[in-house]
């Protein structure tokens, strides 16, 4: 007898077939997929999936959680700017408790929309860690680190790095996972990069860093190092299966090379790449090259949205407008960044990323029964064109049920909402007072 | 007594001084605004706008309703393929209890995503008047004319677009106003155009074209007129401030001024254009020359969405990215095309597009109280780069409302689903049948 069965649904499995099932059924042992498709097994909960698809659930592979409560605080504005008279004042300000209260948030926004994984890269990370292990989600979370080549800072920010690797890879129940965060290569210098190197192999751990995401960055780059961001990362040694790259937007053919080679995982943040006005990666090169590019929102505040079927459309969109070309980037190839790309992005590619036996179970079931996905086609389409995270009707992770009809069972809505609404006035007035 | 009242919202009046208000409220007599912000008239019936942000009706000024049929039927294929073998063929089978059912669908799908007026352009659009009708929306329709030089067709299609205009135009309590629908320079002959341009003259009603979608479509009229499509339109004197041109994503700067100096009105629909590989519109070089660019879904099978949310936020992100300036189409510049520009391309603005005593009660509130619209520091940008349609509540058009609590009170969704599906698969299948 299994513990939970989803019964009847639409299944996008996106195993290696990509086999789309009519009426199939998954069954979930403890946090495991136990058998999908037809499934005779009783169990000792059901959950009705007729009317609905079942899917994977969504990997976010580049947020900064507590950054909801900077949701529309600073729009529109140069990225300079925004950084200096907005984003940093305001984060100077955060204490563990505004995190915290971000963080809870930010879970919040991600089941209800579908995600159940997502690599987080801030402060406070304990406060993350703690939302993410009452939230029910799954994370992996690494402490972003800046040094600015002051050492005495290397030393303090590798401290509380490596501090936070010990003490949370692998809590709540394997829920969390970490990963070291050095920020970019032009805020980290290169001792603290190969540091960095040296202790996520100690650790087995990845490393979660931004690169190229602008083309200041790379300006500044060339100057200070006479070579572009990703050719000095492997001119250093820094490059390597175990790095998670946000953006890569600039990176010419021959750093889609080297990325391919050192098997770098890349994450294409296109919404926040168009509002800051960076510019598009390119995604169908990467992809062509054999690099699984995964998909993230990156932090609300430049985005201002944690919903990830919000990129996968925008993700397929701006490689048809990249590339001159509306066949570029499918909606299945959309879907797969989302799903197993993410998952190979984070290295958990035996564990997440499709619905198959002996996989965890992370699944997400989408409420088809909308005037916006009907009529039905064909289910993908409308998972990337159509649906957005408003859609998600039922969210379980680790075979636990966190939303059901819409509701999520393991926070009180109401109350987050109060307590990030109070504990952003609270920033913006403590703002203010030092004006 | 006021008739209606939406009491304690916080109101985004998009009126001239572009006022947003706390705890407002707003009074309807009969179709029409009779008081904004503090009122103290008692009304027969009040809505509680807590919580809730009120803004004027959105305002869909290119799109193609009975499409919705053909969501998800055929995506990732280029313009070519995607008309003759997928698009074209199915259109050729739909009837007029086909092209009912769509529009039921469209409908649904308008009021559930906070859109109280559309600009149609299709066929059996006595069918699409018909829905619009009974859902209690506000079209503005036109039969969408092709005579491909064909002077017999040429005649059969005026009769069919005069006819349709003259039974049509401020039919259901004057919510549907008509205009011409000649499809595009490349598909109708000059002697078409300027017989359109004559009858929509003596009717006082406007045009609805399609103008420079594609690189494609320039080189064709270069090639036949030596000249490219704006600047032929012109030199045979078609353009004028009734003209409503849907795309214009390939003009000149040459171009944009005579938009400017002829009063066009230029519809722009950022995902279609991107979906279809055509390009990104200049929008903010238009807006700049003083032109109320407007915005449109285009029809669902290029979309694959009515949602207008989305559509203003990429356009936002899109004139970022265009411009390499994420100062570039602010949130509220958005809105602003999907409200004011709106009304003004359907030569309402008198009546439409802002929320001021006088103006026809067209409204919608937007739930607040959600994960990803909290925290609140700016109500317009969460309505921008935050919000979609599904955190519409309530929507009133002319004064009824037609939405209220997300359900949708002049249409019977479930049977309209049934039918849209049912009519799809319908579809289908002769389409199979013929092959």
């Amino acid at each position: 007898m299994a513990d939970l069965l989803v019964r009847g649904g639409l299944l996008v499995t996106m195993n290696p077939g990509r086999q789309v099932i009519e009426k199939g059924s998954v069954a979930i042992e403890g946090n495991r997929i136990v058998a999908v498709g037809e499934v005779r097994e009783r169990a000792e909960r059901v959950i009705d999936a007729r009317g609905k698809a079942v899917l994977p659930g969504l990997i976010n592979c580049h947020t900064h959680l507590p950054m909801v409560l900077l949701r529309g605080f600073a729009d529109d504005m140069p990225l300079d700017k925004w950084l200096s008279d907005r984003i940093w004042p305001m984060e100077k300000k955060m204490g563990p408790r505004d995190c915290y209260a971000g963080a809870l948030l930010g879970a919040l926004e991600l089941i209800k929309s579908g995600t159940t994984c997502f690599a987080d890269n801030y402060f406070h990370m304990d406060q993350v860690a703690r939302a993410v292990a009452k939230a029910g989600l799954r994370g992996v979370l690494s402490y972003g680190m800046i040094d600015r080549d002051d050492e005495q800072k290397m030393r303090e920010e590798i401290r509380i790095g490596q501090s936070f690797v010990r003490s949370f890879h692998g809590k709540a129940g394997g829920r969390i996972l970490t990963m070291f965060g050095p920020h970019a290569p032009y805020t980290c210098s290169t001792e603290c990069l190969l540091k960095v190197k040296e202790l996520a192999a100690k650790f087995g751990v990845g490393i979660h860093i931004h690169v190229s995401e602008s083309s200041a960055e790379v300006k500044q780059t060339i100057r200070r190092y006479g070579k572009r961001p990703v050719e000095y990362l492997d001119s250093i040694g820094f490059l390597g299966p175990e790095v998670l790259a946000a953006h890569c937007v600039w990176v010419t053919k021959r750093e889609v090379g080297i990325i391919q080679r050192r098997g770098v995982k890349p994450v294409h943040n296109p919404t926040s790449n168009l509002k800051m006005g960076s510019g598009i990666a390119p995604v169908v090169e990467m992809l062509q090259a054999g690099v699984p590019v995964a998909l993230g929102t990156d932090g609300a505040a430049s985005n201002n949205s944690l919903d990830l079927f919000k990129e996968m459309k925008l993700a397929s969109l701006l490689a048809k407008l990249r590339n001159r070309d509306p066949t570029a980037l499918p909606a299945m190839k959309a879907l797969e960044m989302a799903t197993r790309n993410g998952a190979a992005a984070l290295g958990l590619e035996d564990e997440l990323g499709s619905i198959e036996v002996g996989k965890k179970a992370d699944l997400i079931l989408v409420d088809l029964k909308k005037p916006h996905l009907s009529p039905l086609h064909d289910v993908v389409s409308h998972l990337i064109y159509s649906a957005t995270g408003s859609d998600v009707d039922t969210v379980i992770v680790d075979g636990k049920i966190l939303l059901e009809g819409g509701e999520v069972l393991t926070l009180d809505e109401e109350k987050v909402l109060e307590l990030a609404q109070r504990t952003s006035d609270d920033l913006v007035s403590r703002l203010g007072e030092e004006k």
